[in-house]
């Protein structure tokens, strides 16, 4: 598997995460470049990273990148340079290890995790799926529009995901609406990209769109796993809860925005004026190609293939309207995109949109039906920068639907 | 003000917080008893605390009390006892202060804030006081329907809370719904009690309601200030987000369980079947009684007087179902009632329901109008077991409207 990531891994990437070895059992910082996973406490220790202004081996020795995020995007960018030269140069070679003798965990910690509603094509193809109108609701052309979400339950990729128990309305198209208890029918997945917290930002000062990117350490993969049935009953009026805060699943390499800036894209135009702190000349998104595939019975089908291009609100407006009212963002916040979404059918990114709430079926590569996700379904997302040869990727976001446990 | 809660912090109280004076500058564990604030790193000291299996001196020097609140219920309640013969045989003068020279700070680190909708009255008033209507969501009967609030913005009693900027809908009576931007016109409290996780929860394995007291290590006073005009715009369909996240007040005490289990009461009978996870036999809810002032122009005004007991969902139910999907509880999450509130109009808890969501002034002891928080309001709750005189109560979380900010 390893080698599929060359075109995400080359030496214009440099991303970050935490990881572990049989060698070094401590969880530190890392980067990674090809199969090389690159211990950065000790890389850092290198002469050649004396003139960065930071105690950079202090920083990178922590079982969580929230002090380094937090350090002035022109410190990491002189690391990123550092890291780059270092490996040209091959003093990398005995801080390194092969990715498979290497454990990935959380990079961060996640003080608040903001899920967002950022695709134009998400929403109105998600309550097509529901309600059968097309149609935003009230403030979607005003601000991006979101909801708190659930830090306890966000896990590094490969966790598996258990099947929630809950209530939910047993039979929508009957006459009755039995609420029922049990495992859930109507287990989803959200392909979305999250943004990590880099420099915080203080409560009771707010961003203006434009300079929001400042507050960004970087990007990463998120799976916001969802049971459509018991977030359908609940979500009236307060939003969702139980069916999403069983578990969240996140990539595990932070990539910069440097990395990414040469990709950047224009978000689609605005449908009509916005407030001041949302005006933003360059409204800017990225060309991150994202694919989404479903393995069962061990044969993988691709299920959703788009571009981040497509997301109404950026990055920028999100953590603009994050701070609006007086939030500040805490190093380390997750935010998250909303589900990324095209206008066709193969760039839906969650099955919800796929099978009209389970109502059309799918065909999966092994001939079976796919409505909602079956025990044993594994979900990979990848994401790539632009047609891959920058070498700038995500790698991949994984989870596997274990069976629900079973009702005391 | 001190003397007015001796029928709060009596023998039988006490209660936990965090505090530091001059003499103490480091944050730490403290109990109250009359105005005395006792730091109980120098007393779990004391030889009769030794036989207590826990390392009470170490638990206690923390700035946060997650790791004494995870203890067993058992050791807590030795230690509640030795306090209490410590305090009768005169042991604590050497570690205690007068609460006039105590600064008291946030007592626990909140990994998740969960916010509930637990008051039958609060829904149905609420619900009236916006469109007119009283009537259920579709799921209140089943279960209590709950959301996720934000952390970083939770906050001791005594700070301010500055009115947010926003955008909301210019007049909701004309015909033309202009959405504009600036400072909130609806400026809300919300009445609540919070219970703080003690044991922590595993995710993946789920309590039922009867069990779910082993979990709460207390009760503290919440203020969910909320922006009615921001959020009434936002929350369709993914709830409240910063119509609520600007802030929240907590008070500085917690009060446990075992100091709270002289009152209990049974909650209001059922509306119809529940989940099994959910059949509680006891249904322990407590006879907390609440009330909530304005303070304009130095004079102060009651706003609402209304028991805990009238709340539909206990404690018990809200961790049961927060767990029911496999969403674990840390150790410190904040869990919150949502607005406690009566039928009468004197108990209602917030002012959306008391002025019908500003329609309807009252008038304060001033001689002014409400109708939603003025800048300078100061709100105050406080909250006693009982008629007082057992001597356990919460003492007070208050908080004062501070103009918004400009906008730029």
């Amino acid at each position: 598997m390893a080698d599929a990531y060359t075109s995400h891994f080359g030496i214009n990437n440099i991303p970050y995460g935490i990881a572990s070895s049989a060698k070094r059992p401590q969880p530190q910082a890392a980067t990674r470049i090809g199969d090389d996973v690159i211990f950065l406490t000790e890389l850092a220790s290198h002469e050649s990273f004396k003139s960065i202004g930071a105690d950079l081996p202090t920083l990178f020795s922590q079982p969580i990148l929230n002090a380094f995020a937090a350090q002035l995007q022109e410190v990491q960018s002189h690391v990123r340079t550092a890291i780059q030269n270092a490996y040209k140069n091959k003093i990398h070679t005995s801080s390194s290890e092969n990715i498979r003798d290497v454990t990935l965990h959380l990079p961060v910690a996640i003080g608040d995790f903001t899920d967002y509603s950022a695709s134009a094509n998400h929403v109105l193809n998600a309550g097509e799926a529901i309600t059968g109108v097309r149609s935003f609701p009230p403030a979607f052309h005003k601000y991006p529009v979101g909801y708190a979400g659930r830090c306890s339950t966000i896990a590094i990729s490969g966790t598996p995901i258990t099947r929630p128990l809950g209530q939910y309305i047993e039979d929508h198209a009957a006459t009755e609406k039995n609420i029922i208890f049990g495992a859930s029918r109507a287990l989803d997945y959200e392909l979305e990209i999250g943004a990590i917290v880099g420099r915080p930002v203080e409560a009771g000062t707010y961003l203006n769109a434009q300079d929001a990117d400042q507050h960004i350490f970087g990007l990463l993969l998120v799976n916001d796993w969802s049971a459509r049935d018991i977030q359908g009953l609940e979500m009236n009026p307060l939003g969702p809860f139980n069916g999403k805060n069983f578990g969240t699943s996140v990539s595990p390499w932070i990539v910069t925005l440097e990395a990414l800036s040469t990709h950047q894209v224009p978000a689609p135009e605005r449908m009509g004026p916005v407030a001041p702190f949302l005006h933003d000349t360059a409204a800017v998104n990225y060309d991150i190609q994202l694919t989404g595939s479903i393995t069962r019975g061990g044969t993988a089908t691709q299920t959703c293939r788009v571009g981040f291009d497509t997301m109404y609100w950026t990055f920028r407006h999100m953590l603009a309207h994050h701070t609006i009212g007086g939030c500040g963002l805490r190093t380390g916040d997750l935010i998250a995109s909303g589900t990324v979404s095209g206008e066709e059918g193969h760039q839906h990114g969650c099955l919800l949109e796929l099978t009209t709430n389970g109502r059309k079926a799918s065909k999966l590569n092994d001939g079976s039906e796919l409505r909602y996700l079956a025990d044993g379904d594994e979900v990979t997302y990848e994401a790539v920068v632009g047609n891959g040869s920058m070498g700038v990727g995500f790698g991949a976001c994984v989870g596997v639907v274990k069976p629900a446990r079973k009702n005391r």
